[in-house]
């Protein structure tokens, strides 16, 4: 399947440098995607610290199960990737056969399997054949070190329409640190990560239990607050990683004032990573923030946001540019959580369109229809029971979205 | 906007007798929609009991609060529905209408106002223009009695593509008595009732507690277990009336053995309406039943076969033809609900796919790409941990859902 580039994507891949202790390189293996690199081999100082978030998925796949373990035994030698089958719910052949994954990356770049993580992404139920990514990373020349960040970012993609990365740089007492992203994803996207991966480096000097801390903290109000179709994948991986090859020392407590610029940038990368898969979302054609206020709690703003975010009417009645609030006091209706419906109030944009219960007054169609030609859109809805917050990202329900869905398996 | 018959709707609307004790016009108001009824009204027999069902929403329209409280004080006069405007978040204006529609027809059919239920269907947040309802029912010649079962149900649709009605004869001590009901609804379809209008009348003479009951009872296994979108209608409404005009002796037990064939008839034509509804959903070219067994308990599997029903990727894919059981692996992942991903099972119609945490040995592709093309498709999943059950309906998604949606309003 050809897909256009999304109409919501960056202009420009960013200019990502490299992170001293990164090592990379891809490959093409040709096993389901032609002309591209379809797996991804990392070697990481070994002085490097991992911290990881995955799926909730009660059904995950053998690569999120291994990883995990990796992750309880502080593992840090490496990362392998394959994109086009996600090696879910394939049995035993399936545990073999990211058993024979990590060990291929291992004895490649020189380590104990144990101590390299492992993601898959594409489709469920296929047998992994391990034959043409064998072939391919027996091929990687190992002199020819780093490829680029773009080329990183597009050996992961499945029916993504453009490669995600994301760079920043700061400093740690003074010393100059980089953090470089990309991710992957683009349907399956929902809270709890969806066919997501995203994989962030830094050469900062940071305990691996302040890593773990910020990547989950940080995960809540970025990766856990998109949602593309919500569904759930059965892969999402997180990975963040710190070869502390920077010349601080190192930081061992969270609070310390030295790692301010740094959380502040971390969280912008996970941010704006987590918008690039939203923008990438199958078939988006809008960008839509929903910011939920006035709900009993943050949780409670949380459900009303992603009730609102996550309905098919909501989201077709946007693609078609119509801003249809009524929909929006549907989906506030259904998501259960407590809501004043007789003093609600719903703006687009700077446009307030509902109040106290009824259309405002000063609500005018024709502005409207123009706001609603707009890529990003911004919906505020305030349901006037307490002082709960929430904001998530979502995109429109398009017919590219079933042009993708009713055909990607085939 | 000009739909074309679902391809999955009944070849006919069924022949349908009248209900001793209900009375029923139609009338055209011009209101929203050209050339087709749009109001709907019934006078009851004076002896009449009447059993309701409504909305969870936390947002419901002023007609929804209007006939709780009207079933809260045991009314039984008269119904009236309009289609085309809702009603709902339509403040004191909308409060005000729903009070006034219920004058109008008291004052026509001569009963007090608190007598008459209404129901409301169509857009959201419009305010309701009372005008031309007022001059519609004003028109109606009450000597011309009973509309037919098939304009009842047409006066009472909006984006529907046919009537909805069903009807069943059976006895009760020796005495015939008949159930007849319609149905609308087609976008906004999900548990708790959705964008779902049913009227069942019987001329049974049955109390309210055990109408009240066997109502409630039944719907959770028939409109409370389809789900079109997954979004909840603010105006869900299902009253079942009993005229009491047949001539056996009152039943005052729900455990009365003579009642056994009504109750059985009463459930038959609940769940063939929510079929119908399902059949009708918005640009559905599949009828899929989706039966989960093995789960917790009874709310586990139903919670499951829900996440299956209203997943966009497997719904996609059946539009698609494509058995990708990958997609309902995931949505079982992602319901949250206990299940043995190493012992689970899935079969589309009589065909084993997936058995003991990978694909079925003797799975055959071509096999399943026949199948798929059915317009009823079976799809079982067993989670292996209990014995909970549970049998949701839902269609497909296609182009035909987008279309309609993105442009319903307008």
């Amino acid at each position: 399947m050809n897909l256009k580039t999304s109409p919501l994507a960056p202009r420009n891949f960013p200019d990502m440098q490299p992170i001293k202790g990164v090592k990379m390189w891809t490959a093409e293996t040709g096993a389901k995607y032609k002309n591209r690199p379809d797996v991804w081999l990392v070697k990481l100082a070994k002085e490097s610290r991992v911290a990881g978030v995955f799926t909730k998925s009660t059904a995950p796949g053998a690569p999120v199960e291994w990883s995990k373990a990796c992750l309880k035994k502080g593992a840090h030698s490496g990362i392998i990737v394959n994109a086009g089958n996600a090696n879910v719910f394939t049995g035993k052949i399936g545990q073999k056969g990211v058993r024979d994954m990590a060990h291929l990356a291992a004895q490649k770049i020189g380590c104990k399997a144990e101590g390299v993580y492992v993601a898959s992404t594409g489709v469920i139920g296929e047998p992994l054949i391990m034959n043409p990514i064998e072939k391919g990373v027996q091929g990687i020349h190992l002199a020819n070190e780093n490829c680029s960040w773009q080329d990183a970012a597009r050996a992961i993609t499945t029916t993504d329409t453009y490669p995600k990365g994301s760079t920043i740089s700061c400093d740690i007492d003074e010393v100059p640190v980089n953090i470089c992203g990309i991710a992957k994803g683009s349907g399956m996207i929902a809270p709890d990560m969806a066919t997501m991966l995203s994989f962030i480096f830094t050469d900062a000097n940071i305990s691996r239990e302040i890593l773990q801390k910020l990547l989950r903290k940080f995960c809540k109000t970025s990766f856990n607050a998109i949602t593309v179709d919500s569904d759930t994948s059965t892969s999402d991986t997180v990975l963040l990683v710190a070869t502390a090859q920077a010349s601080h020392a190192k930081i061992m407590d969270i609070h310390d004032p030295r790692l301010k610029a740094f959380k502040k940038g971390l969280k912008t990368i996970m941010l704006d990573l987590a918008h690039q898969v939203v923008k990438d979302g199958e078939g988006a054609s809008k960008f839509i923030e929903i910011c939920v206020s006035g709900a009993k709690n943050k949780d409670a703003a949380k459900t009303i946001a992603m009730s609102i975010a996550n309905s098919p009417l909501v989201k077709t009645a946007i693609a078609g540019e119509d801003s249809n609030w009524g929909r929006i006091i549907m989906a506030v209706g259904k998501s259960g959580e407590k809501a004043n419906r007789d003093q609600m109030s719903i703006s687009f944009g700077p446009y307030l369109v509902a109040k106290d219960g009824c259309r405002a007054l000063d609500y005018y169609e024709d502005t409207l229809i123009k706001y609603m030609k707009n890529h990003n859109l911004t919906i505020h809805v305030d349901v006037a029971v307490g002082s709960g917050k929430f904001k998530i990202w979502t995109c429109d329900l398009t017919h590219g979205y079933i042009n993708i869905n009713a055909d990607y398996r085939s």
